[in-house]
């Protein structure tokens, strides 16, 4: 196969076949790794993948578990991920993943291997179909809200040009696409000749409006008094992590973030405060807040989860640079404005402003409250994610799976250079343990390929969540990575007792013995022995955090933390808390620590 | 909670809460155990579900496995399975499972927490959706092509019409439902007078027309010289299969079935010849079977998985009872002829008819062809199928999982009273194993509330197809159930190695160390050593299958069976055959045997 196909990519032969022609594209936007599992509609479309140098392919094991792999290997890359499932029922299994994607706005690259044109045109019966009659495109159709572009392949002709037109919708929009190859179109032939240029990945850009959105928002900020920055998640997504630091610098504001957007900024810089999520905010947070007459918004996504329940409160004539536009009260530009060109830009320009500074509130804060359980010798949840930030290191990825990890780790400040991802908005349980796989995955291509230090992937996840995609943990054990898994074991799904059903028999799950993980997994016995560490009280967590086989780990190193069921993190009881009184009393009654809501806190709650 | 609402059900209060009705009902329709995942949207709604005598809760360890456990359960109380699932997350995860039971037409009740109808009506950004404006509807509009019919619950007025509606609907129909209940609503009043009446679960019949066409049928098989019955997979999900058993009983003609339809006739019955399947049949059947003039077909569901790759030939003038009406050349009845009804009336007409009964000529079969591994020590495809189903048990429920399991297994004769379960036609991969616990769950519900007799589960997979859904054997162990998993360990996905890349990494899988997956599942370890077995050879194997533990489970047995990674059952190469003669001739080139084609697999092939 690599010798008819092979001329292309590199000193090109006139034609190239469809599937390699996709993967080298694929490969040429930056993926390195192909995730997903094989299936009869894709099995030829793999063969290509092995043609194309430097791209490789890591089953996983099952299509949800590839699908939150791709999305963690996005995240990590700065760029896309890419899956490959087969028709029905692969690509069926692996949408909830696709949708997180969507919700979240990552870059994740869906290849469905289809059935023939001849099966699909005579709705043929063929096996991963439905009904007599089958409807090959039915699954297609059922995943169109899932994704921001598809192609939809039927022929050779001009399927070259569809699958440069998704890629580049993949970074355009910063979303999940999809590519279906029915299997008898993989070794047609397409003209290679697109491939010697690179795909232009950035968004259309009105250089004009983008100036002018600058100009008009360095103006508000000249004209303020107290202004500040808020920085949200969404400049990760569209790649203006550097922007935003670099503006940042120049500003010199305060400057603010989401549960979604820590780390984009370094919380060590001297223009960072804190989070600012309206009532669950850290004492005093909404005070010092409330006195910025202007706020500067960068890509924020405002979900309930993102924004303290909707309490968080941005003055009414706050700028938003959106991913595509720019908007100020009663003034919004074209779609031609992207977030990027627009932090760049306002940074170019900052220096022929004067704007006024303020100095950092931080210090200003009162003091965190000393929490009642502060003097015990077993792992509370006031103290372990402080502790957890004191084990981390630059350049370390840090997951906080749904759960008390997502609420707890936000409270703590993280070393520069750290990466903080959390499926915060969409919230499917299960996300973090595949997605680590892809993040540390990325972390060693990008050591291999950039020379970028080999950062560690610290996968804070829980019992409950752990146990939905807990086979890929088999799958670090394989590709030779080495995550540190910190698994709080708080027999059950905490977060949901917190929201209702404290002691119900629906909150428990099915109790797994953690020692026994790894050797499951593969790891020799003996190796494994050393991997597995457990903690039923802090001094038994400061032994394990001082050993040299986690600190820098070489295998994937499993670390179990035992904490009661019903303790929660104050940013958790807090988040639930803006729910409104019932969820108030139900938490008290059922005997959580409740914090005295704040100000944004008062609203009555957005539950009922 | 049971104090306001407990009234209803018996002694019925004039009303009940939504949710309390949703369940008594479901709990009257057969189901005694509810599956699923709790989530913040279906928490209250879970409640309801405590308050119902004789209704449990079994969560489940991810939203697809208690998709498939529901499949499973409804399967084997020949009724309803159901699970409940979260908005968004949840809904999307179980998809692919709901997908299979359409597919497969069997009865799972699918209900879903949603978010409240203010959060629906003003588009809040909730966490789990999608969007700056997120429509809350988008999973349940994903989902419309996979399912029979739907409530979407969006005011308490009516909405006991509309579950009843549904449940009537699962059942006649024989499909996947789905409920949504806004979380809002889950604790409003309904009448509860409905809850008196049981549900009318029986599709609509014209009796007259019925009779006519038992009547055309059997006019047909009076004249004709050599008539056969073909029984398939249908018969079952339509709860047919004692009428089915008696009009073999009372025409006494050969009887044939497919790789779906087995064993809802008897094997060891005088009147049972074998499977038939076109080219990949047992030697001589093909002939035996086109001597017949004439042949009656019950349900059938004829995929290419399910028809030897569409080679079965059934004659030109066959009679079709379909699932909902009657059809002959040139002949059709109006779709209120139900299969059930249809073949209790053949079976009460039959005897005012004079039916030539021809001979059984399963006799005249040729012999078996002799293997040539026939001597191997080690354990072969030729010899494991027919070694396990002499290990079966009258009672027994057998999932043969899609893999080499799934067709191998349909070589060997079953013995009478034993449950054939395959997911043949969609055919997705991790089915078996949490459909498998749903089914040993529903076998001890039937020896509980049924005095039936406690029949064993054997779960026989691959190590493939176990690692998708693994985490589903830690519920059987929390379970306290006692299914045998016979695991043929053969280094990976042998099923796509047979259709192509033999010798491909992408056909390899993440490896587990079987010897510790019931420790890890949390089975005291003394315990797990003796329910964990592991057979390299024929003569160990032998060993394993004599053990008292293992006849006579009273916890899960784990039964590692090692196998060759290249060695398929003849049935599979000659299915793969069917495609068409460059997969022969790939199989070939890789090594794999290929039995001669007969006649059915001289048509050139399907596939391209």
């Amino acid at each position: 196969m690599a010798t008819s196909n092979g001329a292309a990519a590199n000193g090109h032969g006139l034609n190239i076949a469809l599937g390699r022609y996709l993967w080298e594209r694929i490969h040429q936007v930056g993926v390195n790794h192909i995730f997903g599992v094989p299936g009869d509609f894709n099995l030829t479309l793999l063969d290509h993948i092995y043609n194309v140098d430097g791209l490789d392919w890591v089953g996983n094991t099952n299509e949800l578990n590839a699908a939150y792999a791709a999305d963690g290997y996005a995240r990590v890359k700065n760029g896309a991920g890419c899956l490959v499932t087969t028709h029905g029922v692969g690509e069926l299994s692996a949408l909830n993943g696709i949708a997180g994607a969507m919700t979240e706005q990552v870059k994740v690259i869906h290849v469905v291997g289809q059935t023939s044109l001849k099966m699909q045109q005579n709705r043929m019966m063929i096996h991963h179909s439905i009904g007599f009659s089958p409807d090959h495109q039915m699954f297609n159709k059922a995943a169109k809200d899932f994704r921001v572009a598809a192609a939809e392949i039927q022929t050779a002709e001009g399927a070259a040009e569809e699958i440069d037109r998704v890629l580049r919708e993949c970074f355009v929009k910063s979303g999940p696409v999809c590519i279906f190859v029915p299997i008898d179109l993989v070794d047609q032939q397409v003209p290679a000749k697109a491939l010697e240029m690179p795909l232009d990945l950035k968004p259309e850009a009105d250089e004009n409006a983008v100036r002018d959105a600058a100009r008009k928002i360095l103006e508000t900020l000249a004209s303020s008094k107290s202004p500040a920055l808020f920085v949200d998640c969404l400049v990760q997504r569209h790649q203006a992590v550097e922007e935003a630091r670099k503006l940042v610098d120049v500003l010199g504001l305060p400057t603010y973030t989401s549960n979604m957007g820590k780390t984009i900024i370094d919380e060590t810089h001297e223009n960072y405060v804190d989070l600012y999520n309206g009532g669950p905010s850290r004492p005093g947070i909404e005070d010092v807040f409330a006195k910025h007459d202007f706020v500067l918004v960068l890509g924020t996504l405002p979900s309930d989860t993102n924004s303290g329940g909707f309490t968080r409160k941005l003055p009414t004539n706050a700028a938003y640079v959106n991913t595509h536009d720019v908007s100020m009260p009663g003034w919004k530009t074209t779609s031609k404005v992207p977030l990027k060109a627009t932090i760049a830009s306002l940074t170019s320009l900052a220096p022929s402003y004067t704007i006024t500074q303020t100095k950092n509130p931080r210090h200003t804060l009162p003091e965190r409250p000393l929490e009642d359980d502060r003097d015990s010798e077993l792992i509370t949840q006031s103290w372990i994610w402080h502790r957890l930030a004191s084990f981390m290191q630059p350049h370390d990825v840090v997951y906080g799976e749904t759960g008390t990890a997502a609420f707890g780790l936000p409270d703590a400040q993280f070393p520069a250079n750290t990466t903080w991802i959390t499926q915060t908005y969409y919230g499917s349980i299960g996300y973090a343990t595949p997605s680590a796989f892809g993040a540390d995955l990325a972390l060693a291509d990008l050591a291999a390929t950039k020379g970028a230090p080999r950062g560690r992937t610290l996968l804070v996840t829980g019992d409950g969540s752990l146990m939905l995609t807990v086979q890929e943990v088999g799958n670090m054990v394989k590709q030779n990575l080495c995550p540190i898994i910190f698994l709080i074991n708080n027999a059950g799904y905490t977060i949901e007792r917190v929201i209702h059903g404290a002691r119900q028999s629906y909150n428990d799950i099915v109790p797994f013995n953690y020692k026994h993980m790894l050797p499951f997994f593969n790891m020799p016995e003996a190796e494994a022995q050393k991997c597995f560490h457990r903690a039923e009280t802090k001094a038994e967590l400061e032994e394990v955090l001082k050993k040299e086989s986690v600190v820098k780990p070489s295998k994937v190193q499993v670390v179990e933390i035992v904490m009661d069921m019903l303790d929660v993190p104050w940013r958790l009881s807090s988040q639930i808390a803006t729910r409104g009184p019932e969820a108030v009393k139900e938490m008290k009654e059922a005997g959580f620590k409740v914090r005295e809501m704040q100000k944004g806190g008062d609203s009555g709650g957005f539950w009922n």
